[in-house]
């Protein structure tokens, strides 16, 4: 599993969910053969975009640079898109927990301004892209569970601590919903500023 | 321009915004060649797009339906999927202006429920994804115009019968946001009840 950062100058978790391959038909046995295939081909669709605009790479091309054919990309994935919307899973899982500020407010601020600005990067709107544009359910599910996922984290920590935790589907609707339209919907990406405000919501300045 | 549904018991509203055609490079000319080439090839992906799945849809196919040259279609909209995401814009295009209850609160919720009902049927999030999948940033943006718009429609009408407005950006962060980002992420789709509750923060119940 290959460590990604979205946004060059900030990583994201640690894994986190049990199911890694949402569209793979397939189980795949650790270490096995179909193991390496997936490998091999997730990792030449990030070769080739690499080097290539999105609407170049062809399946034909992934499978020669994986060194398979590409009945077993059809045959393992079903289509182009479900392949690209499983590489963008993969790069946007999670590889840290979010940070420890010692507050959950303080948390939750350091989370929400440094997952608005991964998201709305080129990178991370590309990926959100890739994960839309296939027809799968599995794909948007497993990208919003690992947000959930932090928002948890968090939660837990916020416990352990003494703290009240916050509402997660709260957050989701009137934090993380607000932030992802404006980056998928609008030019304007979300500042800082505007998730504070998103923030504020929760936790109302005194 | 078709008139079209996005969910067969429910019309979306009336043309509004001036610019038509976002990716289009060249301007058309109402009547003209370059008008009539657009029709066929809109004409075309629309009647592909019933009898094939997404993924089938190819350019040289859209063409000979469409009776042009393929390369008509690259020089014009660049790629497949920019000229996806034009036809879905004018398939979301609103061909009527939102319900008018008497109220600005009766307005806005009929509105919020007819949006989530449409725009997280199948065809609507189809549609959605389409806009989404182009690189280009001009269909994301008019989608979100056409809500926009209608929220100013209903603001309009409440200021003519001397209510208070809302707030547009509010209604966009707080409730338009999490039917849109419910509907893309998630396998539950937003039920009447959720939107209903939304709503009740910009108009709580008294």
């Amino acid at each position: 599993m290959q460590i990604f950062c979205v946004n060059k100058s900030v990583r994201l978790g640690m894994p986190r969910l049990q199911e890694t391959d949402v569209t793979v038909k397939e189980r795949v046995r650790i270490g096995g053969r179909s193991a390496r295939i997936q490998q091999a081909v997730h990792d030449a669709v990030r070769k080739l975009d690499a080097f290539s605009t999105r609407n170049q790479i062809t399946v034909p091309q992934i499978a020669a640079e994986a060194g398979v054919t590409p009945s077993t990309i059809y045959r393992r994935w079903g289509d182009l898109s479900a392949l690209l919307a499983d590489v963008a899973v993969e790069r946007l899982r999670p590889i840290a927990d979010p940070d420890d500020t010692g507050s959950i407010e303080g948390d939750l601020r350091a989370f929400i301004e440094q997952y608005a600005e991964e998201m709305s990067s080129p990178v991370g709107l590309a990926l959100m892209r890739d994960v839309l544009a296939t027809t799968g359910q599995g794909q948007p599910g497993a990208c919003a569970g690992f947000t959930c996922d932090h928002l948890t984290t968090i939660n837990e920590r916020a416990k352990a601590r003494g703290e009240q935790p916050f509402d997660i589907d709260e957050v989701i609707d009137h934090v993380v919903a607000p932030i992802v339209y404006r980056t998928l919907f609008s030019d304007e990406m979300p500042t800082a500023a505007y998730c504070r405000q998103l923030v504020d919501r929760i936790y109302p300045k005194t």
